[in-house]
């Protein structure tokens, strides 16, 4: 097979993710639920909280009965009770009287805020005086003010992070069900290639793809598997798709970065029956000689052979598939980092440029984007990265001193 | 125990770090090692790569041999041989002369360039015509550009990320020594606090604290332990500490935000032997009641019960203690995202104010940061926002419009 790449643009490649459909569900507890994606809307059996309760140590109270008190004319309030810590009161309070209360307490009916100990002095057994108003609503959580019963405390498609596991725990739900982690198949082609713990025989050297990618599927909320290294044979890599195939969500093939390794990367996907060539070159750079396929309804890779490309197309095309069959419908914006170019970055007209960029504390105070230029085989530019800048299809490059956006490699 | 607090600053505490040490070091599979913090500069035995290789299909050439070519005035090179894949070439490049050279191919010697496979054509079996001049450096990857022998590939306190597990392949560090995680003790307190599988009774509320710490400590490369829900009893309190110790390397202990329990929990703390209260209060909102101490050792938490405080102090003071802990040296920048801020948010001089914003797309293009006021038992705020913005405690107050840094909550 020797067709000219038709190249598309990485909207068209993003537009594809639908046709993958999502994973399917796993309950899990909520004590390891940390970074997955809830799979069902979390609603509400009762208000949270419970009851109406204070946020401070003191004095429950009807708001009005302080208003229009000041340190000089203080409200004299009749103490009509003691609320406990974990009871609710038997008493209700009228106009004109208070009840001490514990921070957490739950306020008597008739009240709706709560003055601070400090704001207020014992007159003696029965009555206090109050030196400042308070609002109705002030130093107190009502009722189902956080989620009212039958609300969608957290909605589906969520990844969680720490403050939905609070309110997760605030509603009960102590198992829940969320998206199964997307298995991505990795497999590196190459016969000059060797593993990690081996020394490199003449003219081979290590793989470092693998290890990148596995890292990039983990941070994507991902479970990376290995298949190990192929070498340029049809019916290895045959054989070892089709493993991947069998036990995994989506594969990553790397490396082919030569013409021929590459129509051989298609030939073989093409030997699967009912597989399509979706993409096959796409205009950005690094990252041109990307190949997208489905076999099985599953999306395989063909990814660039050079470990800076395969990262590049992994962090700008791949990664938002993962995320897309891991269920998540409401990601949190991951907002690029502002930075002013610190020197002049080229760009080729008609495709999508990124370029990877290092940050420094700014002369003005703000951050500068320090260009790393180095070939796309060189690991050295991205460890010595924090960031990618996108530079357009339709511009000639950035001058020094532009203001630009730093996705950040995490 | 009556003392007033001794509000120190933030400053202050996060100065406090060393005197806790760091942990000690496990040996992990490289494959297992993302997101982990290197014990041990990784020196490379050998160059990577290990011998000088094209990053094109193409000749191999001296580049002298192209200077001067051109469309209309082809350099024509005699074709000294091929060099295949995974092989050392047994013969030398003479000026004018080029050699057959796939992808990842080992330059022979007096090479020092490539020229792409499109930019020449064969003239017969013998020579071949060069379109385009090329540079020394042009398309190969020199021997020990990646990182020379004896050189520190990644150095000891990073965190490594995706690339930094390339690079630890390419030299060949299969298993790397790598700082333990640090394990947190969780433990919170109250008589009205009931695990989140319970149903509340009368007064009674679920814990949210344990899980929105737990979900912290697992982003910040700490692994959680539970040591559940103990009551407002010291001699209970007190067993769970000692147990907590015992198993962790940290410990934090939340609720008690009422006067008492504080005092309570400092109590408690000060029945261990040696136990030291290093902080008692400190001048920020919220989070003001916040005690660190050291037993053993030891940092031990005492965070305020409101959730929403709980969760700044941590983000702000106690996620720097665990990263020091965990040998983190070198940290990324996690740089705040710059947005404009849509309203007012006020503030009171003298203390560091935290404020939830959320971000939205602003008018001009940037982001608008949209403050979230609320009482800080409150979750609501916590699960709607996306970072929080400080305001120094000299300002008292920004307005309207003001460009912020926003720290992004994940």
């Amino acid at each position: 097979m020797k067709d000219f790449f038709r190249v598309v643009d990485i909207g068209e490649v993003l537009a594809l993710r639908p046709g993958f459909g999502r994973l399917g569900t796993e309950t899990v507890a909520l004590s390891g639920a940390f970074g997955r994606v809830l799979a069902k809307d979390a609603v509400s059996a009762g208000d949270v909280p419970p009851f109406s309760r204070t946020t401070v140590d003191g004095w429950a109270v009807a708001a009005a009965s302080t208003f229009g008190a000041g340190e000089t004319n203080p409200s004299l309030l009749k103490i009509a009770g003691e609320v406990g810590m974990a009871e609710i009161p038997a008493f209700a309070l009228a106009r004109g009287e208070a009840a001490r209360i514990p921070t957490g307490g739950c306020l008597p009916k008739g009240a709706d805020a709560a003055v601070m100990l400090e704001h207020a002095e014992a007159v003696d057994g029965d009555f206090i005086e109050v030196y400042r108003s308070v609002a109705p609503g002030t130093h107190v959580i009502m009722k189902g003010d956080d989620v009212a019963a039958g609300e969608a405390a957290v909605p589906a498609g969520t990844r969680l992070r720490p403050q939905e596991l609070a309110v997760l725990a605030a509603v009960g739900a102590a198992r829940v069900e969320v998206f199964r982690k997307p298995v991505a198949g990795i497999v590196s082609t190459g016969d000059e290639i060797v593993p990690a713990d081996r020394t490199p025989g003449p003219g081979q050297i290590r793989d470092m793809n693998a290890s990148a990618l596995s890292g990039q599927v983990a941070a994507a909320g991902g479970l990376p598997r290995s298949f190990g290294i192929v070498p340029d044979d049809g019916d290895a890599l045959h054989a070892v798709m089709r493993d991947a195939l069998a036990s995994c969500d989506t594969v990553l093939v790397s490396g082919g970065s030569s013409v021929g390794a590459r129509d051989f990367t298609v030939e073989t996907i093409l030997r699967f029956p009912g597989a399509e060539i979706l993409v096959h070159g796409v205009a950005i750079s690094p990252g041109k000689p990307t190949i997208l396929a489905k076999i099985d309804g599953k999306a395989v890779w063909g990814l660039p052979g050079h470990v800076v490309s395969a990262m590049v197309v992994f962090e700008v095309m791949v990664r938002p598939f993962i995320e897309s069959l891991a269920g998540l419908s409401r990601p949190r914006p991951r907002p690029p980092v502002s930075a002013r170019l610190a020197m002049n970055a080229p760009s080729v007209s008609g495709r999508t440029d990124f370029v990877r960029v290092r940050l420094a504390a700014g002369q003005g105070g703000g951050l500068d984007a320090l260009p790393l230029f180095g070939k796309s085989g060189e690991i050295r530019t991205m460890t010595a990265a924090d960031g990618l800048v996108r530079i357009e299809r339709d511009d000639e490059g950035l001058a020094a001193g532009t203001l630009v956006d730093v996705f950040l490699m995490e």
